[in-house]
């Protein structure tokens, strides 16, 4: 794959100068153009695979040196990166971000244009108020799209769901019924909210189903990766904040509230009842029990199991890093005689 | 979302007073009603959002201190919460069973109305047994769904697989070929029942696949979450018990059988040719090494891998909770130097 | 379910005597056959299963004791299991090896039969080059689609998208916009390719989305299993190495590299940005953070987080195996005080 496959290298629908580039970004960036302002980009690639046409990014000073040679067209620059021999520049205290807005500018997102497939199925009550639905996919009795909201091929969007404006749903996401979204969200591929939560209590030799009649409520600006699962509540709704980012395969289960801006990285499993404060970092893999309150502004490392509430911001960890397998079994050996004495 | 949403009170379909309520559940439950008989359950809430018309739930003894000042209309409390000013009380020593019930009468299902919509695609040879088949699912030739079963939206159901009656198998869920489920089943979203164990052999510089041409046997009353994959045998079958309740983002590998009524949280991780007993409780994110056998009545604690078989019943244990990432780093520094001598 | 469903034997669809089986093997294979080579194969089935009529597999010389009485029609059994009453014998220094050959041979997989659905959406501009297209699956404008390909009922594949030749496609999958897939892949039901990276920059009180540019780049001969997700890029595409084998609920963030011929089991985690060498083996659960590289040939424990690069090939562990709850306590408590002083 690597030879023959891994160009790396995006061709822009329309190529632009730097200038033209820089002037379309809001003014209030204050962006530096240094070099040849009328150098045209006409595609975008990694440091890596960048070549005359192209526009790249040195995202911090560490890359800088090996970076000089690269004979892209313009790059993106940390402040203070000093003289540059060929590409143009657009310097920014933070390069990232500057990306972030020069990539959408370079690819604007074309409007949902208001359809709907004559191979959707959509309820005759339905409400879908200047948005798209795709082929195979189904609004339910009830329901009501925002505008400018598109609903990809194979969504289906169950009964008395309501989805704000400008939000994508893409191929194949579950919204169950009565589920709300905000404005500006999106759904990934196989997300599925509202599914009922896990909610059984025993009786004898069987477990009685509590059947989950709240929902799922989530804010505006709300991105759900991949194949992530979202539990409606029991009594009650499941809440996610305005802004909250979610990656892909994450689970949150019945009755959470996620609050605002917080972020949750990939694998993360968070349990029934958990609430989380805003502006929280819940990196990958982490594992949060149930019934606990997490304060605003903590921060939980990757692979780490929160088992009791945090009330402190700060930083939280609990995962000993792998090392060699031999040194590894030195110290579970260890560990399990001193459970022993 | 907090202030706007959340409401969290849910109308029930047709209001009922008290009497009628409990003269609707099991008479074996004996509830004990206390409090005016004809105050009439209009809403359900949780104790946050419980007001006036609504039921809620005083989930224990530690909660009745706060709970005696809600406004609900009507209370399930635990015995012996004592004298109550405002709301009705049912009163039952188990209040979330009760719960349970109520919910159950309050919101009753409704049953699958028989019916194959001109959308689907249902194989010729397919029996459809008074079942209903929503638009976009896909009905395999010599399969076979039972009576009051329901295969939602965009479903998938391959060849010769067998469903029981009164299942539900919720939009985007596929069962692929000859995979067999017994009665009263719930597959929710996402979920994928049978595909290819992960069986491969080395052969030189490639890896030889193992055809998997066993299948998945799925008991009855079984409930299995969104995302969930059980993967179908190589030789023989990936078996599930009756009663068995399964949560989200579970993985259960190929040539597993789980026993009846265990009980599997989020994000579980089952490898292969693992036997689990009956009555087990997995927590979630716990992780079971391959052909293993855990005997019955096992706990495993949420974030715990299982390394090797277990022939006690009991609790196991093997995750180090999150703490403040400073002492973390001390406790893992030592552990490393311990791994050097 | 044990004693009714799970007999574990499944017909073979055309009946053949040993000698026919082996005669269809590759020559090179030197696969001997010991005992009556008329004896017919009329099913297969796990050893616990296996009976008259049917063929089963002797993983290894461990097993060989409790085979001896099996009165299996057709065994494969290690070199050296010396003599043997009833079954015949087919007989390989790599049982499991053989056993792949043989399951191939008794249950051929059927060449997808090049036809469109009347019922699936495929662009006008796509090219669907001999493949099968079932109902209410998309293929979207500009894509292209490999002689032999099978995309399954309700599969989505995007704009721009290249399939190779003899891939296979389960239901519901979904390919995002421009991934590409070589050939001989196979992609299992809920696997989503090619959503978007989880990229943001924070800016003041918001999150700002790094638009995710790059794509997906598998090479041949890939198994991807169900409700995994592999994400694009966001400047430069995430790699697929030919010949890689991965599980389900697998998470490959963006911008990853993985080399050839490494495989990944269930439920493991790979942060963004992270390479992996050639010939690796992830046990499942473990959990790669960001930005860092794996060298070929390492072997990382299941459960293990791999939190800095490695570069010496061997094995790597992290994860403390469960024990009963008292004695870890006793250690976690240890542990603890250990980090106060």
């Amino acid at each position: 794959v690597r030879g023959t496959l891994a160009s790396g290298v995006r061709a822009v629908p329309r190529p632009v100068s730097a200038a033209e580039l820089v002037a379309r970004l809001p003014t209030e960036m204050r962006v530096l153009l240094e070099g040849d302002a009328t150098t045209r980009v006409e595609a975008v690639a990694p440091l890596v695979a960048a070549g005359p046409g192209t526009l790249s990014l040195v995202a911090d000073h560490k890359r800088i040196d090996a970076a000089r040679d690269i004979r892209a067209a313009v790059l993106i620059v940390p402040d203070g990166a000093g003289a540059w021999a060929a590409a143009a520049r657009l310097v920014h205290p933070r390069p990232r971000l500057l990306l972030a807005h020069v990539l959408a500018s370079l690819f604007p997102a074309s409007a949902a244009q208001a359809e709907v497939s004559s191979q959707a199925v959509v309820a005759a009550d339905a409400v879908v108020d200047g948005g798209r639905v795709d082929a195979f996919a189904v609004v339910g009795p009830g329901s009501r799209i925002g505008a400018g909201t598109h609903v990809m091929s194979g969504a289906v969007i169950g009964c008395d769901v309501r989805i704000g404006a400008h939000c994508v749903i893409h191929p194949q996401a579950v919204l169950y019924d009565r589920v709300v979204l905000g404005d500006r969200c999106i759904v990934h591929s196989g997300a599925v909210l509202g599914a009922d939560g896990f909610g059984f209590e025993r009786d004898g030799d069987r477990w009685v189903k509590i059947p989950q009649v709240g929902s799922v409520l989530v804010g505006d600006d709300v991105e759900i990766g991949a194949s992530t699962t979202i539990d409606r509540g029991a009594l009650g709704d499941t809440l996610v904040g305005c802004g909250v980012k979610i990656d892909d395969q994450v689970h949150i289960g019945h009755n959470c509230s996620i609050g605002a801006r917080t972020m949750i990285a990939g694998c993360v499993g968070i349990a029934g009842s958990v609430t989380v404060g805003e502006d929280c970092l819940i990196g990958g893999a982490a594992m949060i029990n149930g019934h606990i309150s997490i304060c605003d502004r903590a921060v939980i490392s990757g692979g780490t199991l929160v088992a009791a509430s945090i009330s402190t911001p700060g930083q939280y960890t609990g995962v000993f890093p792998a090392t060699d397998h031999r040194t590894w079994m030195r110290i579970a050996g260890q560990l399990r005689r001193s459970g022993r004495r």
